[in-house]
């Protein structure tokens, strides 16, 4: 019905928001599913396993298959089946992530990643995409807080997060009309607020293509 | 130095005949790397073992790009340092297995599978392709004086093997320069000896280029 991808650095505080914005469009009566890349289904989570676990060593398009094999699955098993079904689909990642991590900071190429994201993605492509909007710098401190051990991604060093972060400002700038970008240092309410603002307008944008 | 990939059905004899093809260039004084895919690598052989597991679902595009996954981490760790260090690289499947198994007997297209195998392996291509040719129903007969349990791939029914046999054809018309067939019905030394000349051939080519 409408898919909705959420991206950012790690620490951008995107993975909270989701969960409120997911209530917030249950309440006023949405069918709505929350879900992550990579993982998101049965054997792409085994995948996810795979591509964060520290022990193992990957080279950079290696890691970029993986990623598009595991969303690969979960798009057409999962995100594919909900849209059909009326739900509004809200996933934690996407596409971007791939150009971003990969593309851009492990610098696999974000042309030849698009080109073969055309190629196996097909048309199914996020009617709108959020980027929390944090710098890496800000975003290490917030996760200096967090409990849990970091994976094989996020224990990349401060460099790796300036490219990914770099990386995704290409990407705002060449997808001006699907990606927009939410402040993501303001407290969360407003952070909230802004997001509430997107949905509606693509809501409202999708309702008036289906008049 | 010299690059050569064995294809054929399983069945078709290519694994035994591998192990012989190596003796005999030892034998001449070369230095020869026998590998396999999928695996051939540490982490590619991880990979491996997700593909060919029963229990796993994994839908025709994700195997596809599991597949290339582990081939770019097998090439770029394993094959290619062999082949700048002056070795006669052998491996058992490469990149033409795809195209036939998951390009057409899986549907997911081979001009697809093509494009993307271009983008993502880049120059690196065998010089010299070997098919062990036998029929599926020949295969099989072979096949089930085998031990140990088929795999996942190996479990598909026979209209899948007569499938995969077709792509190989396909194959063969569209790179005749590249992939060169011999009868794998024959008694083992009849194959053999087609093989050794083949090689010699490409040897041959490899080294008047090289004058």
């Amino acid at each position: 019905m409408l898919f909705i991808s959420l991206e950012g650095i790690d620490g951008s505080g995107k993975t909270t928001i989701s969960k409120m914005i997911k209530d917030n469009l249950s309440q006023k009566g949405f069918k709505v599913l929350l879900t992550r890349e990579p993982g998101g289904e049965t054997f792409a989570e085994d995948i996810r396993q795979m591509i964060l676990d520290k022990k193992n060593i990957i080279t950079p398009w290696t890691e970029t298959l993986l990623y598009i094999a595991a969303r690969k699955q979960h798009l057409d098993k999962v995100v594919i089946p909900a849209l059909k079904a009326g739900t509004i689909v809200i996933c934690d990642r996407f596409m971007d992530s791939t150009s971003a991590y990969q593309g851009y900071a492990r610098n696999v190429g974000m042309a030849e990643i698009d080109e073969v994201q055309n190629i196996v993605l097909g048309s199914t492509k996020p009617d709108l995409t959020i980027f929390f909007d944090i710098t890496p710098k800000e975003a290490h401190i917030r996760l200096l807080k967090r409990k849990r051990k970091p994976d094989r991604l996020e224990s990349e060093d401060s460099v790796f997060h300036e490219a990914v972060y770099e990386g995704y400002q290409i990407l705002i700038s060449e997808n001006t009309d699907r990606i927009k970008v939410v402040n993501s240092r303001k407290p969360i309410n407003e952070v909230l607020q802004q997001v509430d603002f997107l949905i509606n307008d693509a809501l409202n944008e999708r309702l008036s293509k289906n008049d």
